[in-house]
């Protein structure tokens, strides 16, 4: 698919740093926080493109993440500088897809895919508008 | 002062299990995490009561912490079977204060105290309603 | 490939609540805190084998997490009771899959997949032993 | 009491930004969170005197915290700029003690103090070693 013609930056980078309590009793990162990681990396992205994640809480429009795959290839420990490029790989009507990768120096440690949808504050599904990255309203065939 | 003749339960105890996730590098429980603990003894607790902190919420009462003091003495560690006591010591118009014992066997391991205090969704402090262990709307002089 | 003949238990049912400090502003169960459920549910199945995750650690055996799939489709919210169904799918040399269902009551809210890998201290891949529900010391032809 | 007269830097300041994941569903910071906030101001400020936490604790110094006392005063939000200022106040052979201020733009949001000991990998205390900030070996009178 085609992507549209918004405006919204296509790939980010975030550099930040391991915390003392990511870490578990391995000496590693827990691997349920690069989703934090990640989510980081989806609104510094959004941030880059000018747009506000908190707004868009705010107009009613909740981000839902419908699915997530992750490859953990080499463990992140504590104090280490990383690297997580984010990028926007599709984009339909009612979802957008991302891409992760986690870098230490060049080591690639952990990549990763998410589906995102909208729903409203009932939780039905919604159409995510293009100033957020979505094509707009949902055509009449849908 | 003289606790309320509030039909709330004053002292209730919980036991848990320490989770994985909830240990640091060291390979002890992250001493942030008693206060998720301690947060779950005063929900059970006022369950125990009869009551439900979600309905609280839905009806626009939010309860925050306005102070916390913890004592560290020994540390839980991973999988230990925990007993919490939580006690409600002392209940104004405007604030609860409980204590907190947490226990592995008969080794005091934390202690702490907490206050805390309802406001409305614009942050504005409440009176606590008595059927949540307050003692109800604000009296005229105050 | 056939499950081999181990006497671990190969499904197990975990109960829980969620707690306050799990949800998100959106009111619901950050998507993050779902992999801490799963790995709740591998420890309570291997404890169900007569078998203890801490004890592997203090021999040198750490279980890292290689890969996770997991499809988000309802949300959990504050003070849900759930409950976890934990399989194990597949067995190999050095790597375990697991299967997880979440629901609550009959709705099925998250399920997801992992694989598995047990490591030593120095974080090289070991074969994982036949009591912890692996197929025991790589074969000569690996 | 008189402060040594060690090379550790005293005071530090560490600017963040409140994570999506760190707000509960009141819409604010969960207030176990600013624990890990405190942590990292530890941290900044031991690296800030040229040291690095982890290089103590592949030492076989493990850094314990012994008391929080907590004042919230107002909540912080999701993506908030924050600074944090974070202070030795008092250092003995044994225990050192910090304040911490936390403030959005000019409003301070939580003040807190904290008192750490040092502990080896039995659990033993310690004394804290002077290039950690500590006055070093225990006196024989001790």
């Amino acid at each position: 698919m085609e992507l549209p013609q918004t405006d919204i930056v296509r790939e980010h980078e975030t550099f930040f740093r391991v915390r003392y309590s990511e870490c578990d009793q391995q000496g590693v990162v827990h691997h349920s926080r690069y989703l934090i990681y990640f989510e980081q990396g989806r609104i510094e992205l959004l941030r880059a493109s000018g747009y506000d994640y908190g707004k868009m809480e705010e107009l009613g429009i909740l981000v839902v993440v419908a699915h997530m795959d992750i490859h953990y290839m080499s463990p992140a420990r504590y104090d280490d500088e990383l690297r997580l490029v984010t990028r926007v790989t599709k984009v339909s009507y009612a979802k957008i897809e991302h891409e992760y990768q986690l870098y230490r120096g060049e080591t690639l440690l952990v990549k990763a895919k998410s589906k995102l949808a909208a729903v409203n504050r009932e939780g039905k599904i919604m159409s995510i508008p293009p100033e957020f990255g979505g094509l707009g309203e949902f055509p009449q065939e849908l």
